[in-house]
């Protein structure tokens, strides 16, 4: 069907690129991943401001057309790849999955960007320990609202929805991860906790572990 | 079919909320308004915290269910209603529509909100001025991308996808008023300007403004 392979722009550390990693793999489709490498502000460079005017990670070149913003391009990839499903097929339930998601994805994240961070430093002159605060504020109060709304949901089972990873998986697994490089205590969330544990046992979200990407190298 | 008109919970001032209005507005649903006054912190009451645990507006009661986050209401209205369509039928171009409206609903709303603005203020002994500069720094970055991405984009019509409002409208009409009020210079962005012209001038539009709701009350 493609005559060339998807071509994913990507940086290892970041959370949005792994969200599309974990969708891709789940979904199994093969790509080349072209690394564009954020603390070199590779992404502000002319060739990669023409495929993505936003300056930020993922883009990916599928099919003739250059897709932007991680949970646009899962949905995508849900549209045109349908199996496995990462959403619901109820409307109910389908709103319930992308709330948890755009969760993650608008009350949590977009805090705790490195952009911000930067901003942080240099605008406020916020010393490491008030940005760690910050990302640590921010990731407890999202993660704790997830934690309450899966706690009576009978929706959940092994995953957040159901005994299959999905769509919230995909935000979720990323976002955890910051939070322990954050140094979170993640102790008083043992839902999450437990699904977090059962996706990375799985062969999709080890494949798209930042620690195996071909552009990974170790923390200084 | 439904028994109850649906409650949406809302605040005038707030932009998912509105975003949620337009979409509301554009279908023809007809729904009660209960004021969230974020200013007061009703968000934070007991009642409330079991609407929606995150202790953030919108939340829309509708078909014995609780829906929560802008966007995945809106997307279950899209479901759910489907006449007019704010979503295109192909999946590129509802990637596109989708990667458009995140980049407001993920890059600029979140890092805008008021529970931000009083954490740089009490942490990072911001200072009004500091706080405005941070606002229109993060606005202007969202929407000159915007700008960018639309300005040779065939898709373009009378909106950003088209000659119809849609998903991304229901976005960007509310950050616009946030860039207004927080001062922005908005005239180097005469694309997105126009769409927000012709969409202030249809009857959904106007319906769905804040200084028309019914918990509205002049700014001191």
């Amino acid at each position: 069907m493609h005559t060339a392979p998807p071509i994913f722009y990507s940086y290892f550390r970041a959370s949005a690129p792994y969200r599309v990693r974990i969708a891709l793999a789940l979904k199994n489709i093969t790509y080349e991943t072209v690394s564009v490498d954020l603390r070199q502000n590779d992404q502000h460079n002319l060739a990669y401001q023409r495929v993505n005017p936003q300056a930020l990670v993922p883009s990916l070149h599928i099919d003739g057309q250059i897709l932007t913003q991680s949970l646009a391009i899962i949905e995508w990839l849900e549209d045109c790849y349908p199996d496995p499903p990462l959403l619901p097929s109820s409307p109910h339930d389908r709103a319930f999955v992308r709330s948890l998601a755009l969760t993650i994805a608008c009350d949590i994240h977009p805090l705790n960007n490195l952009r911000v961070q930067r901003y942080l430093t240099q605008n406020f002159d916020a010393q490491p320990k008030a940005c760690q605060s910050w990302q640590q504020h921010w990731i407890m109060l999202g993660l704790h609202s997830l934690e309450t709304r899966l706690k009576d949901d009978l929706r959940r089972g092994d995953f957040c929805y159901g005994n299959s990873p999905g769509l919230v998986e995909t935000c979720l697994i990323p976002q955890w991860r910051n939070a322990e490089i954050q140094g979170c205590d993640l102790g008083g969330l043992p839902i999450l906790g437990g699904i977090v544990k059962r996706a990375l046992a799985l062969p999709a979200f080890i494949k798209a572990h930042p620690d195996l990407q071909p552009d990974y190298v170790p923390s200084p």
